[in-house]
C-alpha cells in the first residue's frame, strides 16, 4: 500500500504546509537526504499546544502536540516532493520539548511523534532520535521537531 | 559576481576564524557536505553579545549577535575551503538563543542570521532552520549557530 | 593498531548498547553516514550522572558523565556495524548539558567526550561540535550526546 493510501486509511488529513517565519525554506534536498525545518504545534497557522510541560501541558497533551508537529513535517515533505511516497525512510528526529526546569520525560512526549511515524510508514518510519527539554520555543509552542529524511533515488 | 566580491561590495570583512574551545575541529567535509561547529557572538576572541534575551539583550540586539555568528561561520568556511565561492548552498541552520524562561521569539533573533546569509549568497543562502531558546550557552554567548553547507563538487 | 585493540589497550570495556526508550532506532546508516540517537549518562541501564551542573554536578563530574555518554555511543556503533573498525571518522557531535540557568561552561563538560574520542580514535575522532545548556534531559541525565559518524565504504 502506498503511504498516501495509508494516510487515507488512517483518516489522517494533512494541514497546509506551514509558512516559514523568516528568510528560510521548509525543506531542502541534498543528494538523497531531505533536510526539514523545525515545525511547531500548529494547524493551518493556529497554535494547538503552547506553554511548558509541567505547567501548561501534561506529558499526554504534549505528546498530542508532538503528533501535530509530525503532520506539519509530512505536509512539508509532500509540498516539497509532491508525494509522501517519495520517502525511503526517516533518518533523524530531534525533539525539543518546552518544559519546566528539570523535566525528565521528554522521551515520553516525543514518543507521540515516533509512534505516529511508525504507524504511517511502518519500519521506514523508524528513525534515530534525540529528545531534550528547553526553556522556550517559537510562538510558545510546546514541541518543535527537526528532521532529516532519506528520499528514494530520483528515477 | 563571486561571493568573495559580493562580500567586498557589502563592506563585510570577516573576523579571524574562531579558535576551537577543545579537542574538535571547526569544519569537516564529508562528500559534498561541510559540517560546521557551533559559533558564538565573538569577534577575534572577544565576546560581542552575552547574556539572555529578555534580561541582558533585546530581540534586536540579539539579532545583531546572530549576524556576528554568521561572520564566524563564514570565516570557518573560508579557512577550511580557501574561499566562500566553494559554497553551493546552505542546507541547515540550528539557532540556539540564550533566553529567559518562556522566550517565544527565537525566530526573530535567528532572522538576523538568515537575512545576512541571503543578503550575501542570494538563493544559495536560503536554508532549512530550527530556532530554540536555551538557558545557557558557551561563554554566556547570546546566540550559537550550528550549520551544514553543501559545497560545489571537487573539480 | 585497530580501534578494537586500542580500546583493550586503554582498558575500556563498552557497556551493553542502551535500549531505545521508544519507537526509534539507536543507529541508521544512510550512504556512508551513520546517524546515532541521543545517548545518556547510564551504564547497563543504570544512570551514572543525573541532575543539573551547578547544583547536582560540577563541571568535572559532568565531564565524566560525558565520557559515559561516549561509551554508549560506541556501544551503539559496534552493535550496528559489528566493529568500531568500521568507523572512518567522527563528523558531528551535539552535546546537551543539563544545567542551571546561565551556565556558560558547556564546552568544558563536552570536552570529556571529545577528549575520549580523540584518545581512542586519534585524528579520526576529531569532530565538529556544538555544546549548549538545557533545562532538562531524559531520565534527568546530566549530559546527552547526539552524533553523526562517517563509516568506511562498504567493500
Amino acid at each position: 500500500m502506498s503511504i498516501e493510501a495509508r494516510l487515507q486509511q488512517l483518516g489522517i488529513q494533512l494541514p497546509a504546509a506551514p509558512a516559514a517565519a523568516g528568510n528560510y525554506l521548509p525543506a531542502i534536498r541534498t543528494g538523497d537526504l531531505l533536510y526539514l525545518s523545525g515545525v511547531l504545534c500548529a494547524l493551518d497557522g493556529r497554535m494547538t499546544h503552547t506553554g511548558p510541560v509541567g505547567r501548561d501541558q501534561t506529558v499526554q497533551t504534549a505528546a498530542e502536540g508532538a503528533r501535530v508537529c509530525v503532520l506539519n513535517l509530512l505536509a512539508n515533505i509532500r509540498a516539497h516532493t509532491g508525494s509522501l511516497d517519495t520517502v525511503a525512510r526517516f533518518i533523524s528526529l530531534t525533539g525539543f520539548v518546552n518544559a519546566v526546569d528539570g523535566f525528565a520525560d521528554s522521551p515520553a512526549v516525543i514518543n507521540g511523534a515516533s509512534d505516529l511515524l511508525v504507524e504511517i510508514f511502518g519500519d521506514a518510519g523508524r528513525h534515530t532520535r534525540a529528545a531534550v527539554a528547553v526553556n522556550g520555543l517559537p510562538k510558545n509552542s510546546t514541541v518543535e521537531l527537526q528532521a532529516v529524511v532519506e528520499l528514494k533515488p530520483r528515477a
